[in-house]
């Protein structure tokens, strides 16, 4: 008898048979006696499809008619899944972002959620309907229609659960839950039973590709209980929730990242205030940087290196240039050939040893170490790209996980 | 310095090189000064492949949650469009139904309109945007997506036309404007200038193909003056308006309907209330019949035939069996072999000898008459279904349109 909010990607209703799949997964959830909001995401390559034609005509269009169309995808899906429930016998209804009030701000392609008026859904969960709500989707203050850009249903649907106060938020996907570290890299691999919204935090953005970061940072601020759980076995996941005990806690998983560049900005003066000019032109960009690395200075000279996003090196490289006089540094070096490696646990800032043992792990296996990064409960070093996997394996050994 | 509704269907916006023409016709009249709204329909197949989609997982979804899915196909044209005038470098904003506030009953699937709150696109108008509007859909009390049904674009800009008192609603189709019959039937057909609210009604119900009834008649109710124009080319189309002087009128065009199903009902005892009984029972049944005949009663039984659309023709049948017993006929006959094929003009009325020279036309040209209907302004006759083609041709050039 609790009220549960189920998430379901593009890829688990991405044709008849797969929506079908998912209206008996919901189905079943109901018919134990439970209230069940569910957030689909659009089909398979819909978005992509649409995209296309938008490029087509116009490859400069405004993000406000890209939101238009692009959140088309998503209402195809609800009614689809609607459809397969009504099927089924089941009373169920689909509703639009605008439908459930999903106020965001105006920032079109990459909105944020301001809040939820619930009243739509908590009707129609009165009158017993399953409801479906299209993720992605909200309207700002002038009524148009916004998207919530990279991991935007995962956000629907845990800010939809704050917002009903709900009992769980379980996001379906195609993995069984959070393992310690990718069970396609390391085959040994253990599924947790249960982690921290931190912990799961430092994951997620450390490319462990299960949940996206603001719906971890959500859960947290509104302490939803979040579950990972497969769309295509019944397996119990991992439950993402607040956890007091941290005591007996170390290295809860290995994540790897290869979206990474690595820029060196090569003999800049070697006086105070330059890493501030320097990362407060990327921030005015909106350009996240990563790891920081600052040589220590010589003949008043230092070195800047840092790491970005793939996507970002190419603008980030150019912008620095661009204020090459200002800044007064001889050379731009950068390369791609980098992945990133990392451990997360909520303990470790009480065991010290752990990144030695990180670090020993890679030792033993002749594997180079070119920028490290610690946080209170992540230790994060830079490798070559060809050792990524490699390096997963021997630091998950080393921690015995099994 | 006019405010004009354009409005464009599906096969206009088929495809991006379409759309980027049909942009180009609409900034033309923005750059005369206009204040420009465009109505337009769903892309080509687009309403079509999405119904195929939602036949897959269930051919009896609700037409809620059809509508709801059918709004997308609109929503997707909008935003294509706008996005090819932001190309050509002018102001522009696509809107929604519900956007609009294009407020409907709850027919889902066939929606009427209640009104329409002008107040967004006024707003839009005010600040120099050319405003694309989606045809077809609107929104109920309950804040739920409807969709309008046949001829659903057509009437969302002649209703948009009226609320914001529009100098002119320009319709755009395959053809240049209204015919004095069919130029694919017959090639000496003439272009009509102008035509009143009256007749454009009658050659539309009678299989003209070129505006949709129920935008004519909300056209006459508002008094919008209505120009069917070709997308195709710039020629100056028909204006569909309110005409006084109709003393000169005679004979403005000639319709073909094959799309006519005969049935008759054999020996039915001839006594006062059987033609109530059969036409109350079929209108109870949402069964609009046409052309009704009755023969006269002989040895105390008589015989009543009259015309439905051929996609009436099964459940009518149906329902005139199920009633045998306490109708008390012999039996059904019924064929869907004849055309029906009519003169349209407000002059008729006063003009006796027009109904004779159709019928002395089709006696030229050894053509026989099966059924007649007349009304103040028409005179339909159903003829085999062979012989329409044929029979068009003969009235047109007996009324001389040249």
């Amino acid at each position: 008898m609790a009220l549960i909010v189920q998430k379901f990607g593009g890829s688990s209703v991405a044709n008849a048979e797969r929506v079908m799949n998912v209206a008996n997964r919901i189905v079943d959830t109901y018919k134990q006696g439970n209230s069940v909001v569910v957030v689909v995401s659009a089909q398979g390559d819909t978005t992509d499809d649409l995209i296309e034609k938008a490029k087509e005509i116009n490859p400069n269009a405004s993000k406000r008619e890209m939101d238009m169309l692009l959140s088309t995808g998503e209402q195809i899906s609800i009614s689809l899944l609607a459809m397969a429930i009504q099927k089924l016998g089941y009373p169920v209804v689909s509703l639009t972002g605008w439908q459930i009030g999903m106020k965001t701000d105006s920032h079109y392609g990459n909105s944020r959620i301001h809040k939820i008026d619930g009243e739509r859904i908590k009707k129609e969960l009165d009158s017993n309907h399953i409801v479906i709500v299209a993720g992605f989707q909200g309207i700002n203050k002038y009524d148009d229609i916004t998207t919530l850009g990279r991991g935007g249903s995962d956000t629907s649907a845990v800010a939809i659960a704050a917002a009903l106060h709900a009992d769980m938020c379980e996001i379906y996907t195609d993995v069984d839950g959070v393992y310690t570290a990718d069970p396609r890299i390391v085959p040994n691999a253990k599924k947790l039973d249960s982690i921290s919204y931190d912990e799961m935090l430092e994951l997620a953005s450390l490319g462990a590709n299960v949940l996206h970061n603001r719906s971890v940072e959500m859960a947290k601020k509104y302490n939803v209980n979040l579950s990972v759980r497969s769309s295509l076995n019944r397996n119990e996941g991992t439950v993402v929730k607040e956890v007091n005990k941290v005591e007996k806690m170390i290295v809860r998983g290995v994540a790897r990242d290869n979206d990474v560049a690595r820029i060196s900005i090569c003999n800049i003066e070697d006086k105070p205030g330059m890493a501030f000019k320097v990362f407060s032109l990327l921030a005015k960009n909106k350009i996240n940087v990563d790891i920081i690395l600052q040589s220590i200075g010589r003949d008043g000279m230092k070195d800047i290196s840092f790491t970005v996003n793939e996507g970002n090196l190419e603008k980030t490289v150019e912008i620095l240039n661009e204020n090459k006089d200002s800044l007064n540094f001889e050379e731009i070096k950068s390369s791609t050939d980098y992945s990133k490696v990392s451990i997360v646990g909520s303990g470790m800032v009480n065991n010290p040893g752990v990144a030695c043992t990180m670090f020993e792990a890679l030792y033993d296996a002749d594997i180079n170490i070119h920028m490290i990064s610690t946080s209170e409960i992540k230790v994060s070093v830079l490798i070559n790209k060809k050792n990524a996997d490699r390096a997963v394996n021997v630091i998950h050994d080393k921690f015995n996980f099994a």
